[in-house]
């Protein structure tokens, strides 16, 4: 039984020519003209692209004794919906357990995922089983890419003694270190001063947390895994200082990548100020959403190649989760949805608008993060040999963004109203059509794991300078026989 | 008659993997294990990459009634040796001369390239000629690139309106304009005034465009880009500002690109200094070099992707064409070689230092520029299709670069002494093995014109862009009946 | 005859005491506890500050076969009235017309000013007689400072060799350049092609010269006066563009201040998108008003002292005058008035939102540009022997700006219907009281000429500097004994 | 008893001018022509300026069971030789000592000063006891001035947490936050992994503080106190990093200023490499000395107006005392002297060149720091009625300095061998003529605290600025009745 995919315009983030792609086994075979299969799918007047990946999602997170709404079935139902074939979420140890243990959690939520999907590790805690479990999380089981949450003080929040020690067990270990970059003590104390002072509203999460509290720590990050020699990623870049962090390192020749997501490319602050409750509570998220001159920042970036990736940080909570919250921000369940909407969001804000090529579209969302993750061309990539994880992307093909009719198990969607231009005709999740002109036909548990190696190409680079630059004591004849 | 280079790692800008690559008619036919063909090439322990392109040279270029001595034929010939299978030439009509009767000269002198070739042509002046040729330049001859000094005042300078209008008339046509950006005015004065005060070295040179000149052209020629709304192309990025001016561009969104030369990654000012006044003068070349800090400011634009294309500028004369300028730095031939450097140079110093990545090496001196050129997957890639312009690349030879053995017509090497790592095993143009383990083949006139289609992927983004925020009359009801 | 001012608090850029100040003769005789004079005048609850000195006015200018409307009698006694004790005008030579003869007519203008000015002297052309008149204007005269205008093509417009000798020249005769950065052909080319485009309204002189074209002209201005070793004073700054270029000159030890005005730093773009074709032309002015963002910018150079001084650019022309431009916004008389508003609305805006203090607003209304002109302490200070130049200012006096109340002679007021906290109750030119609680008591023709010692403090340190890292020539043994 | 310095030039960072300047009583009664005293000193040729403040020294300073040697006499005995006529030491409480009893052991020790002093607080812990000490250590005792060490990890060490509560209470009482700024988890780390790799030697200390962590901490101190709305003060900035993140605050209007130190600005890490052991560790002092391009960035700066004070933070150590450090750098006693030679280092380097005028040398001697004190005019001026600390300076005085002629107690001197030009005449702390050419006549105990007022002007400004953008609640209606 094969695939092909007729008629379309193969876009890649390398490349744009007109082929077809045929698929076996839920790999692609072979591309070219008038390819032929069992099935056929018609391409005509569409880009053939590599499914969109979304690095940062919280499936079935637990969260105060309940769980962020959409689970792997759901969300990742949502994702081939808008056309991402693969998600990768953060496993998160609670306090003391070891990463191998709550890895079986996370290994038997994600049986009923619909494609294929990764995990992070968040390094939440720090002692000896942890240094010691980083090793074969890494090497057994092929996570590489290990996150750190500068906020959420008492829970999540590691210090940077803590930070430093981690980054360096990884640059030894050949992986790559993430930060959610938010000083979490500012926004603790700022938390505990705007309660008190009655400013208990949704828009008092933003004023906790302003776009310097992110620059600060993002400015941290980068110079602590510099100093371990370690690549660094920034999940949920939102804003022109932590932006400005990244770029400075940049161009200083430092490793390092930022992550915007989609709402904030599109959505500003004004959300918070919306006089229903609800609405504003729905939007409540770490980072908060911007104003437009971060939004103006985070597009330019994508267009210069200063921040690589665009996700969602997909965690959905009902109305009723969000509630709460009332009478007091702090409580208002964090995270928004996004899956579904990512890749038709960038599309229309992006390339229709010009900002964006399809090549830097396919980039953005998809092949720059299988890159950095290294599990590219298996992923990000329209190749013979590559899983034909495809969307078969339809430019012209318009909707209006409604709650009522998404795939999230949630009551509302923060696109709400959103006209989009650019939507999946297609989605193959290696090879299975998950989407079918508008029929959602999704496999529940068709998903597997994918593993990734350590010590890619930027670290190896990265490795060799560091060895070439290491401190080295000066050979001193002079030096005095005794000391006091 | 087939070939094929065996048991090699294929490395491109976008992928590594082991692969036999075959080559038929000139062009890659097949890539994959096992491959058979009438020649073996034996790629053990080398990288199979795509053979260098080099944007930026000057071959038998017309000069006070001399020539510049490398022709198409010793040009390209070194440009084989050291693994470059394409350059793009320059064509310069003189004041008055049609865009067309220029480039009758440049095909003449072309005709005896050993590899392919391209051009760009020169907006040396301004007028209706100009303007109307043009198009057909474009259209018929598939030159799409148009370079534009502000230095040379009196030669080859324009004036900001001329800049303008050719930017103009390039947004026009889905050309891209190219500016070598140094200020003409402050250099000649300086110059005159150096000279004045008996400042006649070749260092006088260096201290007649310092870097600032440079950074403040650059500066002009993006904002007038941006203005006229095309792409811009700044050749031969040598220093700090000019590279600041170009950061600060593409972090607002500018579409806008920096070609450092290997010479001024790896040499320095100190060289002018040199009290053997041959040695100075034989580097003296427009812009100079710089200092250290000039040199980590480019490394670091190449490593995160705000300089994207490392060229030669190659434009060599003989010690004896230099000592026209005894006396007069002024009068010194601006130029230096390095066709056959480039590759072996930028690999020592940075892929075995850690500070690229052999991918990152790729894309800096082929794949970048030919997707710029938008003569891409044609050149700059490994793939089945692509003409088998390839290099071998053997990461474990070495040599000292020498004058005595280079390829160059000229008596001297700017790099004489230099160890480098990292050499051709072989390398092949249009499937033609031009360098056999150590042993020149090259045929003369093999080389063939390479036309280019205008109108790439970012100048369709950038019109719509402009399209979208062009200024828009304010509707008014209540404009006064009469004026004075 | 003496004066005192009772039982104010002086405030200086550089102190804040409570004092009496006597009065005699026009100058400070002394300041401290309990004085006596002839006259009082009761500063109980106010500040008794410097006058402020507005350096960048435009008094009955010739334009266009008239002039405009504000006159030095009418301009300076707007200045009195809004607290402005001096007022800097600018002499514009006709084009081959010498300094001297240009100055006479800027003598007889004026003779009916009501408080001290001094003129600044324009290089509108370049020839051997404005090189030489230079020396005289500046040892004779005592105007040291000179401005050049990168606008205004076809007029008053310099290009970069006759601005580079321009520098050359004040370098050596220790004058402070002056610009007004604007890239000239490209605002001409522009205007050009937006009213081809129909965009004639008072919109299209915004759309005609964006940030930008101030931000790159600004630049090329700086790198030229560093190239020339002259401080430069760059007017008019309304933009980040601008305000970068600035900054990151300074932050490489450059002597360049920058001046925004209180138009920018209060008003917005929008006014030129009124529906009111009368509204949107009264406010044209060049640089043109800014959005938000830019004043942050300018309000941030203030409160850092990245930017030094606010003026007004007072060019003041009736709406009969301004409709000249009916149809064609290039023919709007460019300027807008602002010399009685400048000290109150900036006092509003920035003191009494805490982003000024006390001291700072003297110093960029008064003491910055008097040390800048080196007129100070006579000018600028609340110092014993400086001129009486001063005003009482009542931090609790409140009005609404209204054009049927202004000094000024034109119909209309660009700040009309904004409140202001913060107005003279007292001003006092060389210690006669202009300015008498509410009451206009102006003397025409009080007013005398300022004239100032070249080779200030800056001059001298900034020429030292040069001098000590001039190019110098190597030593060279081996020259070749022949050219070619 | 009355003294007059006759035939000087007055010079202050705000004037230059010739006068007499006649002392009564320790304080200055008239400045004109023609003055008569008991005492005469002669000034001819020489400037008369405030004397120097020093607001960085660490006399008598416990350290590991013993003191720093030069103590209040020695230290202020050396001060005054050099011109400097008043000091600010570091009150260092124990962990858990109140702030007034650790006040009365420096109470103790000062009593010795030769000239006026005042202290800063140090926050080394936090706890209730110092949140309400503060309250009475500003208002009782005047010190407005806390300062935080985000180094000394485990000793001097507050946390963010720390930091940010202990700027909020300064905030509230109108003091002005001061930290060392390098991240100090870092440091404890590098130190521990250099001495593991057997990295013991003096090189060690500066491999350990690069400059970028000295740039992280600044720039989270920056944050921290921006949010809490207070001034900040960044002692020793020693690099680009930390220069870069103080003007990126600045131009964003924040309110924070940075103190190079006069080491930072003459010595370069070169020092550490030096094959001496006694040689490399006498410069052990943190942050350490950097290299060239963060001179160049101090300077300008200073120039710019971005730094605003030149400081020593003396805190000198005998070389017995430095080889307690033999085989461990961490325990070489980290600091340098300096008093002595602050003056003439900084006016032979900065005015001599070029790059400060004589009125920006005493700005940032002197003047700027009794500004943000809150001292001045008492302390840094040259006016009638302030305190008599003055410096009669003698721009063509020479010498080389040498450890064998200076007053410090220490057998060495980090400036050994320089040559300065630019020397004290005559030094008076109160009118007590200390340095009478040449001939020291300090009087021990002569010196007296000098307490000043909190809530200065900046204080002010910021304070109404923040009020006025203070988050406030959005008015709700559609608040949902009940949450989960």
């Amino acid at each position: 039984m094969t695939t092909v995919i007729k008629n379309g315009t193969v876009v890649t983030a390398d490349l744009t020519y007109d082929a077809d792609v045929l698929i076996e086994n839920g790999v692609i075979s072979e591309i070219g003209p008038n390819l032929k299969g069992d099935e056929e799918l018609d391409a005509t007047g569409c880009y053939v692209m590599p499914g969109g990946i979304d690095p940062h999602v919280h499936l079935e997170m637990p969260f105060m004794g309940t769980y962020s709404s959409d689970d792997f079935e759901s969300g990742t139902r949502a994702g081939l919906a808008g056309g991402t074939t693969m998600v990768v979420d953060f496993c998160l140890p609670n306090q003391g357990e070891g990463l191998h243990d709550a890895l079986k959690r996370w290994d038997n939520k994600s049986t009923r995922a619909n494609c294929d999907y990764s995990f992070h590790m968040a390094v939440t805690w720090w002692g000896e089983q942890v240094f010691n479990d980083m090793k074969s999380v890494i090497e057994d089981r092929g996570i590489t890419t290990f996150k750190h949450f500068l906020a959420y003080k008492g829970a999540l929040m590691v210090n940077d003694d803590e930070l430093f020690a981690s980054f360096n067990r990884l640059a030894e270990l050949g992986g790559i270190a993430m930060v959610h970059a938010e000083n979490g003590d500012v926004v603790a104390e700022m938390t505990a001063k705007l309660l008190a002072e009655g400013n208990t509203g949704p828009e008092g999460h933003a004023y906790s947390r302003p776009s310097q509290v992110e620059g600060e720590a993002t400015n941290r990050a980068i110079m602590i895994a510099d100093m371990a020699g370690v690549p660094l990623y920034v999940v949920h870049t939102s804003c022109e200082e932590a932006h400005e962090a990244i770029r400075r390192a940049r161009m200083q020749g430092k490793r390092v990548w930022g992550e915007p997501l989609i709402q904030h490319l599109t959505l500003d602050e004004s959300e918070y100020f919306n006089k229903d409750w609800d609405h504003a509570a729905r939007r409540v998220m770490s980072p908060p959403f911007r104003n437009k001159q971060h939004q103006d920042s985070l597009w330019a970036g994508l267009m210069s190649g200063s921040l690589s990736v665009v996700a969602t940080d997909h965690c959905a909570f009902t109305t009723e989760q969000k509630r709460t919250g009332i009478g007091d921000f702090s409580k208002i369940p964090n995270g928004t949805g996004g899956l579904e909407d990512r890749l038709p969001m960038l599309w229309t804000h992006g390339v229709e608008t010009g900002r964006l090529t399809p090549n830097e579209f396919v980039a953005v969302t998809s092949t720059n993060i299988a890159k950095i993750l290294n599990c590219y061309p298996k992923k990000g990539s329209v190749l013979v040999g590559a899983d034909a994880d495809l969307v078969v992307w339809d430019p012209k093909k318009e909707k209006t963004i409604q709650a009522s009719t998404q795939q999230s198990a949630i009551d509302y969607n923060v696109f709400e109203g959103h006209h989009v231009k650019g939507l999946p005709r297609f989605t193959l999740t290696r090879g299975q059509v998950a989407v079918h002109d508008g029929e959602i036909r999704t496999q529940e548990g068709h998903g597997k794991f994918v593993a990734r190696e350590p010590n890619g190409t930027v670290n190896k680079a990265l490795s060799t300078w560091k060895d070439l630059t290491a401190p080295r004591p000066v050979e001193r004849t002079g030096i005095p026989a005794t000391g006091v």
